[in-house]
């Protein structure tokens, strides 16, 4: 680890907010329970490779987010069915068919701590174990009965893709705005945080605005979210998650922190920055000398400012529910996102 | 070319055959036009790589055999509406996008006679623009208003992917049986043909008899396409298509010429295919070697033979269905499929 790196310490997570994750944890405990054997027996296959390669990230876990928040959401809005079982099935299939996607795509991160799946058995494998994982998702999706339920996810793969062809066409672009760049982590995560709200207002026939609320509330913690991901890569409590400091830094891509240090920099700044984000000419001591130029430049906080705004923003899309402790623990879960340093 | 390729002299399609593909063309002109601009109205995105992208394997056409399929079997039925259109194109979006991933799996070949899409614009945007066809595939699907619809569709996806992942698994391995070979190329290209078919039976409410007839029809007229397409790999008039012959030959890969080849070759026959194949040891005159193997032990011939029984059992399939120009044409395309030399 970089000897200065920066630690967002102002926003380090106190314990009651660290534990916000383990409040929607057990909230959704039955569930979830649910939702992991579904996601063991839709993820198998005669063709045995399938469950081992798709075993191989998803058993590893993650925190299981995005489900979670479609089980939280049907707790808040009172759905008695069983369809959420299915569809936070289905929004994690989808998740987890994007991160091998993007395994292709970058080939060398550690992902949640382990070597990507194209190392172990190649991109040809991975490129398809994730799209029969997408093509799962949709026969789960498809169970739901629910042809609004279908609209809204299907146009959410379609958005995300979009999203993700939208970052590599600006990959390693110091000319991006922060406004494209909200586009960018707004259709690459923020639409499947907001679907894997919304879905559970629709199946629960849910008034308008309640599912424009829930949609609301996920997208804008999405974006949280993403801000604060983005945020981390240059954090010291990176490292502590299996991940590695730098890694947007080494692959040139174009996050808040760099935009904003790059638009706030000096002529020198600059050159420092087009050789190495827009180059990508690299040497010994860069990854240092860019966490002090963000610092220089105030970006991780600013950035983590930005995530605070559309925390605040999700929040406030939840004021219409009445009080419980679903609605408690949603709340709590903005607070995480924006404070996460694990 | 090899000078001593074999070409399938005895199967060349007579005059009437070639114009099979015509006939259905003319048959389905009208709604193929409508199947076009829905194509490229819904390829497009803000996000201009992905129409030049997806643009460049779609416009370079190909037969759209699928699509036309799912048109002419919605007038074998008697289909009034206009779902039809929708459906093919989400037929032929998924076929594209499993073309634009299988790019990225073999990397080298000529595609319709175009370089592949991932040495133009790389792995990352082929393997997300084809995931953005995808899911704009099922963006159409649930236009349809049919959950029996979506439910094969999506099933269909996932039987794909099984299939390609089956295929990867059993690469290069010599032993694997007819049985398996069968069950590769049912799932990787007869499922789509079924599925391509029988959509049409279900928005047109037809009875399970019509809808089964439908799904045999195109599932044994798939099989017999890729026995020949497997075939044709080894056969003089590849190189008219814009396709190199010996294409499979240098990836190793296992198809039924080879597993016959290889089940009725000598010992120092037996030795020359693990050499080639499953060690990928080839050098100079190896694919002529190999040509003159097939040909010793008539394996192409067979190949087509076994072609010709599922072409067979494809037009049989249509035997419940009144005389009409929908059913000349789609019988006609059976001989056709088999007797494609270009």
């Amino acid at each position: 680890m970089s000897s200065n790196v920066v630690s967002i310490e102002d926003h380090k997570s106190t314990k009651a907010e660290a534990s916000a994750i383990e409040e929607m944890q057990s909230l959704t405990k039955r569930d979830m329970a649910l939702v992991n054997d579904t996601i063991t027996k839709r993820m198998d296959s005669p063709v045995v490779m399938i469950p081992e390669l798709a075993g191989h990230l998803i058993a590893s876990g993650g925190k299981r987010l995005r489900p979670m928040l479609t089980l939280a959401s049907a707790q808040l809005v009172g759905y008695q069915g069983d369809k959420h079982i299915g569809l936070a099935t289905a929004v994690e299939f989808i998740h987890t068919a994007t991160l091998l996607h993007d395994d292709v795509v970058d080939g060398s991160k550690l992902r949640r701590g382990k070597k990507p799946a194209n190392l172990i058995w190649g991109n040809q494998a991975t490129v398809l174990v994730g799209d029969f994982l997408f093509s799962r998702a949709f026969e789960l999706m498809v169970e739901s009965d629910s042809l609004r339920v279908l609209g809204i996810l299907s146009n959410t793969s379609a958005v995300i893709t979009e999203g993700e062809v939208l970052q590599l066409t600006v990959a390693s672009d110091l000319s991006t705005t922060e406004d494209t760049y909200l586009q960018v982590i707004t259709a690459k995560t923020a639409v499947l945080f907001a679907a894997a709200c919304e879905v559970s207002g629709v199946i629960s026939d849910g008034s308008k605005e309640v599912t424009d609320a829930l949609h609301a509330y996920g997208k804008y913690l999405g974006i949280a979210f993403q801000l604060i991901d983005d945020a981390m890569d240059y954090s010291a409590h990176r490292s502590t998650m299996g991940k590695d400091v730098g890694d947007d830094f080494r692959e040139g891509k174009i996050t808040l922190p760099i935009i904003l240090a790059y638009r706030r920099g000096s002529d020198d700044e600059r050159l420092f920055w087009k050789r190495t984000i827009n180059k990508l000419k690299q040497r010994d001591g860069d990854l240092d000398q860019a966490i002090s130029l963000l610092a220089k430049h105030n970006t991780l906080e600013d950035t983590v400012e930005r995530a605070r705004h559309y925390g605040a923003m999700s929040k406030d899309a939840l004021a219409i529910f009445p009080d419980c402790p679903a609605k408690k623990s949603m709340m709590d879960i903005v607070d995480f996102c924006i404070t996460r340093t694990f």
